[in-house]
């Protein structure tokens, strides 16, 4: 599957493996991204505001993008490549394509507020990067602040050919993908790809509104790979029973700030990174945070043969 | 239970039923504040964001403080009156408390940034409705863009004795839980209610770090009830399970903004309402939501009766 | 002149005298607002931001409204009716224009984001207070947050024919200024009035540009009724010394939160007001700052004989 | 004058010349920082927000530090090293200092809000650029939205020794620096370098309020280092007329985003630059606005030869 305008399936978006001494830990990063490929993803993200990308220097994030690249062995590669200035971000951005990348990922400045300085970032952005890359809008406004309509999502859609997909995670979002979709119907839209994010937390009425996939850091990634495939065959009643079952420890996990440490703690108990550390500054879980998801985990165990015989903490 | 610094179980936030004009419903109104008091609420909390207050008059306002009062019969009714200005805030205030409220709720304004801004703005708060007024701190950052450090609500706890409760709705929020809570038992806290909201998103494990109930806007406000009741009795289990079944429904409910929509859509379902009507301004449900709310419902069926054989919409 | 779309000159916007017990001083009331109409004021504005209206209960409002209407002697009365709901607004707005106001004055709700937002608030805002009501934009992003394009103030013109003025303080504002009037001037835009504020920092420039005259609450209005005329009369260098003169003064009362403090200052120093008093909570000025009015008032004094021979604070 | 808790006088902030085609003009660089010197500065700060920083690559950020340092000749260089991360943070903070910067200058992050998440952020920070680097704390609230209490200021001061300056742009901001003097006075406070900026809109009271300097990027900073030699001199009528009569001309630069643009063309009519381009994206003054700048030179040259005889744009 290639990356463009009719990506879908499930791109997980990667965090960042450190040891505890905060040195990249290379060996789990390569089996993250590996693993990612094996289980069915279509493409992975990194360097997004969840792979702790503001804390590595240049050398560590090029050398992020290239042990993806070589580990998902021909999966496409989207990095995040939100800055505050246009100079860093250019600079990502054409390193990044010429490591391999498929495209990259833009969020909007927390600072923009009117259509037209959204409209007009995107512009600029597109003009910095090179019009050759192709990227991805993300639309977050729990993190960026920034309100994005449908009708500026098209305005950025229509004005840049080099746009091939949405990470949607709007919240509530459901009507805007309904809107989208029907823009994309009656032909006032060009196509693109609709992935949705926020967590997964509206993964399952997503798929039914529309989205072509999910595209976040849900430590069951094969979950969502499982949802959107039961989605897209018509399976709702099944795609509903699973995502119900594990919606306790995804809602866990949707906590801003505290989400990366649950993620790297089950991603560590499910063995695919040996640490769960983060670089500083970093949120850390306490001892009560911790067992409570061990809980969550027993009782998806019950649902989900995944969540069980996971190593001891 | 009188309501005070003991105040435990559960407050359903209460919405204000609207007939489809737009004038209020009192035959709903009447009938869902008297159910509150039949299936177990301890209280009921009036004229929040989720009662569509400021769309509300003044003497509307006096009337469904009145109306409350006197349908819950004996029940704590706490009454929101946060507003822009003290003059106001006081004259609700003031008003609510002859009209035989229990006491009221007070969210800080959305401009506060500092902490010193927000001790400052509480204890001119208190001053400005009386000494005498038993109040709630609303500490809800998703919508007021108020951040409070546990610091900060114990500075003032500690300056207002007529603060008697938090309604709790910080997100994440079960470290602050616990912060509290410690403080409560080492002495450097004095002892107040800790009622936790944000849509009864963590209610599960809220609970179980020391909450003494749940003050949110949920529809099924049984559920609320009978989890705050297991995990009080330690059947943490049945807790979960409970909850768990309840979540699906919850999360939907819990979207800014279209919320309010799906719970008076739900209680309308249930025959509580007659109308889901809100005033104008008010956000309105697509079909394929409420045919999504609907699916939610059947699904609950299974599990939890009560969602069993409502009313066709 | 009547209120209108061709509106002029300068509209003071009105503080509301306090005695020191927080009590309204009616006296000065009647003093501040005929003292408007004699310097030569083509209108006035009451209850907006600057005369701490949240602070006053309806029945006050009304009695300020009553008051200024039968003091300017037939000048017409703007009324400030923003609010947090529809219902206040409307009861404000009806009631103002039964007293006879000539309009209101309405800003969005910092809330708002998207143009649509915006644009949709005052839609909903114009069927809350009713068609027949001339309303004036506030457009004031350092106290709203909210950004207004000239585009979305061109929708809310030509969307809602009630609206007569824009309050114009933006900052940076002037080519948002050369932007509407050309507008006008090509007929995408139908006639209002643009009165600026921002406190005067511009209005050298700004009546340059195109704008009708003033509408801030500098407590030298004298100012800027000499400015307004002189620009209008092509007599820049005049207008540009005279204001020149006040700017160190007018730079000083423009100050978030203190100017207010320092305008109840000066207008008592000049006999208009009996006391500085604003009603709780409120912002003192410390003798350093009121010692730096008075050196300020002494200088200005040199160039405009109206700051000569004040009172003694 | 060495850079430290001692530094008075006038730290000019520094622009970043361009070329019309977006190269930086070294030049004009050189030319520029030279000049600084020749006019009494007591040191200089590049690459804040004035500087463009974020359209500068890293290699020329350090060719622009470079540059920078030798052609003061001594004076020492403080540099912007605020951004989302902290490695950028320590990248450029290590680089700067061995290319022989002075100290670096950090604001904190837009989305900080909370008195400890401020305090905590530059602990952080200061782990991060190394203990031994000498900082400025940038409290500048308009551009950050983040507002630091006189106390919250001690504490980052108290907990960090490695800090040496406050560059004070609140506003209002005159109690603030009263307050901070009074602490140093009485002891609670160690002794910092307090300079003052906001445009230097307020610069004649700061003196007089204690700051120790000025550290803004007004086009004349003859103007403002005389301001502050005759104020230290107790020559405040003197003060005070220099500074009114520039009054007009600064207030006309203190306008967020279009003021870069009026500094450069200020600067090229002075001579010192080569070209007022911003590299992309920047905002460009309009025709009228460069008129409306040109009057205000004449104006200005009546009082302050340095205005006169200038380039024509």
């Amino acid at each position: 599957m290639p990356f463009g305008i009719d990506a879908e399936g499930v791109y997980p978006i990667a965090p960042t493996p450190f040891l505890p001494d905060g040195a990249i830990d290379w060996d789990s990063a390569k089996r993250l991204f590996g693993w990612y490929r094996e289980i069915g993803s279509t493409g992975v993200t990194i360097l997004g505001a969840l792979g702790e990308a503001p804390k590595l220097d240049h050398a560590e994030s090029v050398k992020v993008i290239e042990t993806c690249v070589a580990a998902v062995e021909g999966l496409p590669v989207v990095v995040g490549v939100s800055a505050p200035g246009f100079a860093a971000m250019r600079a990502l951005a054409r390193t990044a394509m010429e490591r391999g990348a498929a495209g990259v990922m833009i969020a909007p400045l927390n600072t923009l507020r009117t259509d037209d300085q959204i409209v007009g970032y995107y512009a600029q952005a597109v003009e910095a990067i090179g019009r050759d890359v192709p990227f991805v809008i993300q639309d977050y406004p729990l993190l960026t602040s920034v309100v994005m309509t449908p009708g500026v999502i098209r305005r950025i859609v229509m004005d840049n050919p080099s746009c091939v997909m949405l990470k949607h995670e709007d919240w509530p979002g459901l009507e805007k993908i309904t809107t989208l979709r029907g823009w994309l119907r009656d032909g006032s839209l060009r196509k693109i790809s609709i992935l949705t994010a926020n967590g997964g937390l509206f993964l399952d009425f997503e798929m039914e509104r529309g989205a072509d996939g999910s595209n976040t850091g849900y430590a069951f990634p094969e979950m969502l790979i499982d949802v959107v495939r039961l989605a897209k065959a018509g399976r709702r009643d099944e795609a509903h029973d699973l995502f119900d079952a594990h919606l306790p420890l995804l809602r866990y996990e949707q906590q801003m700030g505290v989400g990366l440490a649950v993620r790297k703690y089950v991603l560590m108990r499910r063995g695919v990174l040996a640490h769960d550390a983060q670089r500083k500054p970093g949120a850390a879980m306490s001892a009560t945070a911790r067992a409570e998801v061990d809980y969550l985990l027993v009782r998806l165990a019950r649902f989900d043969k995944r969540a069980a015989a996971l190593k001891t903490a």
